[in-house]
């Protein structure tokens, strides 16, 4: 069976997750256990040279960083369809949530969660710049989501998956999400639907509490 | 025709023409005057409207984001070929060398070179991030490239042109690749290849050197 390798701290790996439930496959979740370094022991590096999550395995076949395992799970799907057109649509706000989201809420989680975790020094200076940078981006995706419910049409895609991978530190990273109406709508409407609880409900327990 | 909006300072804007040279479109070149701030007027908003080069237009159809541009011009082409474990393995390397090459490169550049053209601060602790993550993830490009002549097998792919747009900005960083003999080897064999010096022979002009 498909296997997906990831960490419940790593938001990239949430990518794959919400993929492999909204495209309806089938898949087994493997948690590596980063905090002890299994992701640097040869079991792991056979399947991730880099030694990071996400990756995948299917059969024979393996696969890492996170955006090239959702394309290959949700390729020929009505996630991200066959069709050059409609996929360069979706690969333009994928790649805008990844660049101008993603990038910039990790320099704020980064700083305001892990770095005290891990006792790293706290760079106040890039909290500031990623906020900005996020300020500059989501109105956008605020002004996409007032004309469109979903980023790329009527039904969910790729790119609506790989923003909501990005926003995944909302709360950690004390995000405030309250100056795009739409955006939060309709954030809290794909928050509802199972492709993304089927994910959130084990969390509590895989990371022990 | 096919138009292409670039800056030759843009390094995520050489991407797309090298894809284009590579896939052989007929394709204009169109220099978006950053440094005027052309890019923020009206009739470049209507083509992009997040300001930011690179974007294209094809007809009615326009599209922004430099991997979205890249995967638009090459689908079904040698370059990304219409089958979902071949296009799975060039996404993979073709992400590697955004996220793990391209961005640290851009940390590097952005304060050696461009911060001090436009008298911004000068953030020595984030080129010596970037150089160590430069230095942690090259490693695995020089064993693949020690085992395969392109990224992706026995000819060119995606994949390699991101890498090589991702590594433009070598000598104006002062990258040093001397530890990397099969990558320079690689680098220096597609530079001399006319998909890159088509596009490099005019740069002088465009910046009136």
């Amino acid at each position: 069976m498909l296997k997906l390798y990831y960490h419940p701290m790593s938001f990239p790996s949430m990518g794959p997750l919400f993929t492999a439930e909204a495209a309806g496959r089938d898949y087994e979740k493997v948690m590596v256990d980063l905090q002890s370094g299994a992701n640097k022991q040869p079991d792991y590096l056979a399947i991730n040279p880099y030694g990071r999550v996400p990756a995948m395995v299917d059969g024979d076949y393996k696969l890492a960083e996170s955006g090239a395992i959702m394309r290959y799970l949700a390729r020929g799907r009505d996630l991200y369809p066959n069709d050059a057109k409609s996929q360069g649509q979706i690969d333009q706000w994928f790649d805008f949530a990844v660049h101008h989201v993603r990038s910039n809420v990790a320099r704020v989680q980064y700083n305001r969660v892990i770095a005290p975790i891990i006792g790293a020094p706290v760079d106040e200076n890039s909290i500031q710049l990623g906020l900005k940078y996020i300020s500059d981006n989501l109105p956008h995706v605020e002004n996409r989501l007032a004309e469109s419910p979903f980023l790329c049409g009527d039904a969910m895609t790729l790119a609506d998956l790989s923003l909501i991978a990005a926003l995944e530190p909302e709360n950690t990273a004390r995000l405030d999400l309250s100056p795009y109406p739409n955006l939060t709508k309709w954030l809290k409407a794909r928050r509802s639907e199972t492709f993304y609880t089927n994910i959130h409900s084990h969390f509590g327990a895989e990371l022990g509490m």
